[in-house]
């Protein structure tokens, strides 16, 4: 069975709470439950950091056996080139998610240290997105 | 039956020839018929240009009674601000597609005039990318 | 009797449908038989198109011997070089129309290459500013 | 009637002595006597200070009741945000008229502080920018 | 009884150890200490961390129910695009304050990703900008 | 008893009747009426001007004796070098103001000439930012 | 036999008539007829066109089995990044000629999509440039 | 005799008073008196404004019938494009001096709007460049 | 006895995994056993954490009272103003290590905020770094 | 007979040795053998310097009386005004000659200070670059 | 006796030969004669060389006993570092002029590596600023 | 035996002369004498010049047989394309060196053409950097 690893960054916890005009107000759990059986054929694991460290911490500990993660790294995507760094350092392919269309934002927001060590990046369709990104990394 | 169009840009058509190690080697006219039987709830058609203006007469055909519009601008999407406006103006929603990782590629590709109008953003997925986009656009 | 080109580019033929709260609601066709007879010294034309080629083309078929024309080339004022050489290179004077405040819009907006070959620019005047455009080239 | 201000900034006041090959050899007092019976349908007053507060003053002053200000703020167009923000506060519309064509000159007279918040632009028509301003503002 | 936070950022606990010749020689504590005091009608609590993801974990724990939030993000504020999303996900206002005049230092203190989100910014007034920010949370 | 300028620059006498969502209603010289009696121990006089050089030459005036300058320049912090210069020249400590939140606006509205010259600055705490700056200078 | 295509891009055809003093007064028909009698040992066609499109279509048309390109492409060679991808997916060789000294120019004249794609580049030598590349392409 | 103007712009009026370590102690009306026996061939005279309008008014007023200015235009220099059009509008040739030596200031007191404008520059010579300014123009 | 701190930053646990072309095959640690014996008049300490706080908080509690610091901030370096102002604030001299070569990478590594507050630094030595920089230390 | 300069910048004389990859196995000097005999109604003569100084020695010395000179700077191309200037000062005609596709590699050698004043550029043709320049210089 | 050398850089040797237009049609050496007499008490020599190194070796020679250098670098100006080095590691002062007015040229000469080093600059006055700067120096 | 060079730049011929506060007041000559015994298994040769090109032809002439070049390119390091290409072309590794922490300079100084191609860099350690660049080289 082929485990895939959901992984949030920074204030995505707020999701429900957080600016619901941007980000919707489902919180992430409530999506997950939903998410988990549709893919009857894959072990979903859900995990979420405010800490960049953390976010690190965790790459490093399934990045070498696992079959797929898909990651939204919220602020640090546009911050972070340790996680960039992490990326290209571990074996599991890596998706890229964007809840809200980020290049529709700040210009601080257009450039991601992450794209261009991902196997794949989606933006702007919503909760939407991670299930696609599941499919793909299943495909 | 939901209507949906799949508009590839400039130097598309080369798909198959073009830069393999890159692009794959199957052309976009053999993908496209292993696509549609997966949505048999919805009539896919296929139109390709190099010409700008022809990728705009077409959005502005079927931009105001077709369902969705999965668009790939090649290289336009970099330099074409009329195929945003174009998205602007019309009233279907369109997707983004990208083949290649183009935030991997010269930095020129890095920005998309057609993103921040764009319904939802796919990069990097290779011809899976159309699939889980028409897959979106029917959500 | 002096033979004056109006000349649209690109989505200026959604004029009408597309954003009327940036464009307004009435489309081209009708301004410009309200248009025509406010300048019974002169003999106005219109022309349309969403292909750079074809603004290039029509440039160079007027540019040698009519005796004004107006050019709103829409996204390509900031994108086309070609259009810029174009007015350089034939003999007739062309002023540039801008319908909206351009520079009230987003940054890609606020340069033309089209400004420094033109004999006049308009801006933000709606479609009011055409008459004016004529106005000045019959002067 | 109408009241419309003609408000000129710093150095319009040598046009006519100011390199005649950029601004042509009439003062500017001598083409506004031609100007006025243009217009028997409105009230118009012209006045020109070098000094940016003085400029401003006079916006504050006629910027709550007045019809109309046809305003060429001379380098203070680049350089001003005061001036901008005067318009942004007073209620009285603005149209911005260059006698030269500033897109023609110096990458320094591009940007304007002035244009974003007029309520059009006149660049490039000489003397007659004037004129068609004044239309614009009666129309 | 109103409730107010006070949040430090990283290497504030090294105040009266680091650079004293910019922050002076008093640990915030002791500083603390004297601030208290001044209002009887709140409840001033005090936090410091080093750590990105516990400022963040902090500003969630507080944002939905106390008062106020005076923040000095310390170098974060340059860095953190993450902390000012917080912000814009939480409730309680935050006012950010700044001991020394980072617009007289090194050009990377000049942006902060805070200040746009902030309900208040005092910058450059020692430890008293932490007194003045209470006081206008109170206000 | 100590003497305390509060100097207002550009459209400041405009407050109350421009842009009220931005800048509130009041004018302030109602403000200033409320202001004066909260420090008895103090001599507070106030100016405005739109001209750049009366607050320079004002600057100049009190800038040797007088025990403290609340400045808000208004658009000239933005644009004016000679400011700043005259604040390094003088000895009376210049603490900056603004009203609104300028790091939530324009770009161009991000940069001030006088910060790094004040003594420190108050943003976006409405008008009691002032009362806050006199407080500081008292201190 | 050996084919070799020149192409030349947008107002090229106004050769002769455009600014005769940067791009001399002879029409590139005449000079074709003076080019194609050097060399017996090749088969050299000429096509020019103002539509981008076109000369993509142009690409795409010899580029997997004629022998050589002589590519001018005008203005498109400053904006088109079509056509440098072109370049790269197709076989010919590709060697870009410009009759003026672009580098001479305006700078948005200094930077090429073409170049970094060309088997060479020949800037500047007029009309004798494109004799000179057919040399290349034949050696 | 020669009439020369010197004409002295923002802050210079502190001179002696102002951040004497870097322009010296002594009063420029002391070293005006020094200088004008010096030359006993020509009418010097001396004018000082903190108004960038008052050193407008004063260049058009001399600038078509005296013989030579002396032009420290202080922080204007930096920030005024209208001081630099008043000079490429009148006939007298300007020198412009600046006392300290402004490249080795703040990266804001590199660029001048007058130089390009000017008959001649001296930097960095303190008030001894305003000798060998009038040395010059009355070479 | 010296004590010598050898502080890793993120990702540097995944050395002998992570990129084995850039970074080589050992170990951090199997090389730490080869590197103490080189100094026995040092104590050699290692740490090693992903997260920024981490590192701060090692950097506080060492900083004033050991003798020298090796660190490899890793990616933090191009990020990290608050570990530069850590460095500032401490006592302890910092060397700053890279084991491959920054400068020959993406332009994004190529600017540290370590390097300005450091006592020294070694790129692009490989692990060879480590040692000198001890070396360093202690001579 | 006319008198053709051959006239190589720094590292040109490890041609056949340095990055034969880019550069080709061949020194100049055989090739320069293998040149001359192509041009018997000319004198070549070849010179290679590694001195900046030694090349505008060289520029001034023959640039007044010989007919033709082919110029490869190197990397001066890039970094020397000096020479471009020199080019501006003599008489004789200098035509750039890159051996390999500038263009195609780093961006700091896409910038040449020579081209705009020289009378012909060839980049990326290889040694045959040399030869085709002689041509254009003797046509 | 006073000894100061005139330094003078590259293509300066072609003075009189060189763009007249730009540079004047009198040789230096011819003008040197003419400077002599002019500083009885003071032995003046000159010296020029293309080469940046002996430039460098001559402000070293000269640069720790004599009592001035008019320095006229030319092109190096703009692009060389190292003159700007040598001038902070002598003890002679040094005044650099420059015959034309640089700020009035291409951009790439507004910027130079010796004015923050100079004792004093001269900019556009032709030869004569030579003769003012040798009398800056002696006074 | 090994034979390395150690390669001096412009201006480090003044060392023990030059800003002895940045640069310490020991001549390279007295270092290099204490150098050599550390070395025993190698020949330490030393050479400086001031001349670009005399570093160039050093380079050429031990980079295909030596076994080591420390070099310290000086302000040739921010300039010197030319060095760069020249380690690129020859076989003999080459550590770059700088006795200063350039980082901790001027912005000119932070960049380097050298680092690139360097085998390792070495910053601000002073002479004993040039130590440990030999240790390097020999390990």
């Amino acid at each position: 069975m082929k485990r895939i690893l959901i992984l949030n960054g920074p204030n995505l916890n707020l999701l429900g709470r957080r600016e619901p005009e941007i980000y919707g107000s489902q919180t992430f759990e409530d999506y997950f439950e939903t998410l988990k059986p549709l893919f009857p054929e894959a072990e979903l694991t859900y995990f979420q950091s405010n800490h960049e460290g953390a976010i690190l911490d965790k790459l490093h500990e399934v990045g070498f056996s696992w079959d797929g993660i898909v990651l939204n790294a919220g602020a640090y995507t546009h911050t972070s080139i340790a996680i960039g760094d992490a990326i290209s350092g571990i074996k599991t392919p890596v998706i890229e998610v964007h809840i809200s269309n980020v290049h529709a934002r700040e210009p601080y927001r257009h450039h991601s240290y992450i794209s261009a060590k991902a196997a794949g990046i989606l933006v702007g369709l919503g909760l939407k997105g991670y299930e696609l990104a599941v499919r793909a990394l299943l495909a």
